[in-house]
């Protein structure tokens, strides 16, 4: 049973930070040349300078904007998708409104979706429900991430891995159009909850009581268990995913997974059996950007017409927590 | 036009840490015997000792379950509602996901949705959106606050103001029931966006370049300039909130605001020229619980039978951010 909504994708938009290359990472971390390449599979990736996350957010939401015939006075809410935030409080999608061309102009209400790498997917899937053609016509949804703080330098390979990026994306109702949303879906496998994981900063290590510590405040993955947990549930997600549709996963067009790594993408590869060109990449140009490489990718093959309009795409990840997630829709 | 959807709030759950009466804060903190009574409306809060956003977000759950006829397997979605976390990374929702009781079992997915304080007054919105009878029959919406960390000493107003909580309900489908959700609405007014601010602890004061400072890292509030934007806002914002629909403010039955302060909730009164019978608090007994006042005073209000079975409900409170937000349901 299919179940279409009538939603479109009108238009896209991204910013990214400064390019930094392997070689200078590696030069600056004392790392053999090509090591990054090697065992991460990222040969560039960008991070922040002076930027923030509501800065970066607010410059895809304006670039998007500048890619559609809307205006913000258009747009019935702002969702942000992501793990990484200017500060604890407000919420991201507040300040990154007010960073915004106009921002104050308008009371767009403003949400935070957070399930770390796959908010974007969950926001796509929340969006789509929410819009009604009535109250809430047009959605904006903007991931933007800055991983490159958390990161451990002693641990090479999440160092060479995570880079910072904003997309956006804006999300209209649309009944005359062929696009649609058909079906999200995801599966939090608590074995996992730990697997990956950033211990300090939040209530259970709190500042005031944990002072600063590379170990205790990075990013720390478990990437051997992460593995054989994805290799034993990836399958049985997407069989389960597909089971009251009338689509197959070869009836899939293109297929952009979040981009974890390079041994993530190859097992994902393996998984499906996939050909190379109905799957969308760009983790050596950006590494993992977190909630925000899907988004990205979702912009740049619609820009090299890899993703054309009538399109079955499959979006498709996991996440720290642990889980996998999905959604698919017709571009 | 009112949109029915056929959604009921089956059953409520909570948990509370060890209560603090605002003697004992006095004493500790040197300040004037009925100091908290007097300007923050407080006479007792509850603070965690061992307690963790998890951990009291499970217990909060397991409550909830115990008084409805349905088992952890029967829900489809767990949304973790709220601004306080355990962990920055994974989400709050698998981490409290994986401390259930039987929570490894099931691989229900877990979403969070932070609006601040309107955290769960969005959460039921976009439940009750996502509710289909089909993927989501039953979904649980959980608040678990920890406010009392990130206090500072120095500041009485707060000190004496917030509280530690968890409440939780489930939401079902219930076609044949007379209970519907009828709307929610949200909007952010971005002038406001630092009016409430934790500062440190994110990307923009990043731990590694700012160590622990109380200012820094504690709840920041414009006290002056939030109400007087409140004030000019939260009329313009009701009167909008029913323009679409049948009902008018004076047909709701029970209001349940979020519990901003003793002068907030007096300004909320006033604007409205309420009764007090119509209006719940639980502000003297709990304090300011973030996003878990709203659903722990839905728990206590339909205990203490102040809110029966076809009564009109509007939640309505304001955020960080600065926003406003309601959400209007048949009980």
């Amino acid at each position: 049973m299919n179940i279409n909504r009538p939603i479109k994708i009108v238009s896209t938009g991204f910013y990214l930070p400064k390019a930094i290359s392997s070689e200078e990472l590696e030069r600056k971390h004392k790392l053999p040349k090509g090591w990054s390449e090697r065992y991460s599979g990222v040969k560039n990736r960008h991070h922040v300078t002076f930027e923030s996350n509501g800065y970066m957010g607010a410059r895809a939401i304006e670039s998007a904007l500048d890619n559609s015939k809307l205006n913000l006075s258009d747009i019935d809410l702002i969702i942000s998708a992501g793990a990484t935030f200017d500060y604890p409080l407000p919420n991201q999608s507040s300040v990154t409104k007010s960073e915004l061309k106009d921002g104050l102009k308008f009371n767009i209400p403003t949400i935070d979706i957070d399930t770390t790498c796959l908010s974007f997917v969950t926001s796509l899937e929340i969006a789509s429900k929410m819009i009604d053609n009535h109250q809430y016509k047009n959605i904006i949804i903007v991931a933007s991430e800055i991983g490159s703080k958390g990161i451990n330098p002693n641990n090479s390979e999440t160092l060479t891995l995570f880079g910072d990026a904003a997309a956006a994306i804006i999300l209209s109702y649309d009944e005359n159009g062929d696009s649609s949303f058909i079906k999200g879906a995801m599966k939090t496998y608590s074995e996992g909850v730990y697997h990956t994981v950033i211990k300090g900063g939040g209530n259970k290590y709190f500042f005031k009581d944990y002072s600063y510590d590379q170990e205790l405040h990075s990013f720390a993955m478990n990437g051997k268990k992460l593995l054989k947990l994805a290799k034993k549930e990836l399958k049985l997600f997407t069989n389960e995913f597909f089971e009251d549709l009338e689509y197959t996963m070869e009836d899939v067009d293109v297929i952009i997974p979040h981009q974890t790594s390079k041994i993530g993408m190859s097992l994902f590869k393996k998984t499906y059996n996939l050909k190379d060109d109905k799957v969308m990449s760009n983790l050596s140009e950006h590494g993992n950007c977190i909630a925000a490489s899907i988004p990205l990718l979702i912009h740049q093959s619609i820009e090299n017409k890899k993703i054309k309009r009538g399109d079955l795409c499959l979006l498709l990840g996991t996440s720290a927590g642990f889980s996998i997630g999905a959604s698919l829709f017709r571009y």
